[in-house]
């Protein structure tokens, strides 16, 4: 059988060029509209041309795919294959100028996340992954931490207004009390990015979104780290609790987890 | 009397130099040697290197003035004018390949800031202020946020093995429990140019030295801000608890900050 890697290059290819488009908006942040629709999800206008740009380019390509996005009300496809995407990811940082945010695509076959893409057009990184055949950070394959204590490095923390965001202080509080250090730089895609790209030992967040999560955890198992497996029943729609880290770290990252979220 | 921008121009101009040279070696990361000098602080050849280039430009251009650094003893001057850098701030990033640290120059006649200067080179910012003539970002005045509540936007913290970093839990916990939201990327100049740019609300961290927050501090005076004044017969050396805040939401950050760090 051979490789076909079709959707994975038009999921890198469509990355960055929906992350240039928003790299222009970002530029004029000062004219954009900004609508609050909760305390942490401010949504900008560039996020919404972003993702109809994104559903316009898939629906040419891959008309009879699905489409699952933050923005827009789901479209159901008649292959198996859904295109799940967050157009800016980190959305806060966004519509305040802060340049930490990305594009993510991920693609999945009866709800498994079998391809991810996510572009940060500030610096200029593009990840993804291919279940079964590594991930990779600008071309160079990337592989998770080595740590093996949680002194060794950092991890990622997120929380939203879907569960109770002061739910991750006693989290924050084991995390450090065990050696550990937080961080969080206010984009869930970026952060497990970075946990595939070893530079972050590990992430905890109570629930995501699968347009924030499917991406990063599949590079994250493809480099070589753990993860807790979304279901393929409910993720798409619903969401899933997000645990992930390096191999050396991850049953002390899952056993604070555990501690206050459910399993 | 004419205004001298010389030594401002001159800062502005070596922290690009400098954050170029870092830029180059954070691209080849992989080949960087790490040498642990304590959980957060990590240092690199690079760090090391900046700061050398870094202090023999300034000997070079102003021979008799003083050189505080990060890495070396420091150097004193005749003048009464210090220069005070962190040739790289975000060393743990910058090791793990996060592209999020800066170069950080800040200038003080007599132990008080007078200019600061922050590059950060992987998104291409320069942040800068003079004392009484403002704060500027690539060359646009900054200004900090309209925010009049802890809701309307996020506190950058920070933490260091210098106190107990499990101290900044309680600041969570408190910031949280009033409706607000904290942010960490582990650059503690890079989050304080975002509060002068009014992408951060404000800055807690009850320990920071001279050169990770002097120019910091001054760009948010510049931007319209308050903040705690470092005192400027100790700062240089000991450094000093920060605290900074738009003027809407500043006395709520200080009391949350005052319960836990001592005044």
């Amino acid at each position: 059988m051979t490789l076909d890697t079709s959707r994975l290059d038009f999921a890198i290819a469509l990355s960055k060029a929906a992350g240039a488009r928003a790299l222009e908006a970002f530029g004029s942040i000062d004219s954009l509209t900004i609508e609050s629709k909760g305390h942490q999800d401010l949504v900008s206008n560039a996020d919404k041309e972003t993702e109809a740009f994104v559903r316009a380019e898939i629906a040419k390509a891959y008309p009879d795919d699905g489409i699952v996005g933050e923005e827009d009300a789901p479209k159901r496809g008649t292959t198996g294959w859904d295109w799940v995407i967050d157009p800016i990811d980190g959305t806060a940082n966004f519509v305040r100028g802060i340049p930490q945010w990305c594009v993510i695509i991920a693609v999945t076959y009866k709800g498994r996340t079998e391809i991810g893409a996510i572009n940060e057009p500030c610096s200029g990184e593009t990840f993804s992954a291919m279940r079964g055949h590594g991930a990779f950070v600008n071309g160079k394959r990337m592989a998770v931490s080595k740590s093996v204590s949680l002194s060794d490095g950092s991890v990622g923390t997120g929380f939203s207004g879907r569960k109770n965001p002061r739910g991750i202080v006693p989290i924050i509080a084991d995390l450090m009390d065990a050696g550990g250090i937080f961080f969080r730089n206010a984009s869930g895609g970026l952060m497990l990015s970075y946990v595939a790209a070893g530079r972050l030992i590990g992430y905890i967040e109570e629930h995501m979104n699968s347009w924030d999560c499917l991406a990063g955890l599949l590079m994250i198992e493809e480099a070589g780290g753990r993860i807790v497996e979304p279901d393929p029943e409910t993720v798409l729609m619903s969401g899933t609790m997000v645990l992930a880290g390096a191999p050396g770290v991850y049953d002390a990252i899952a056993e604070i987890a555990h501690r206050h979220f459910v399993k």
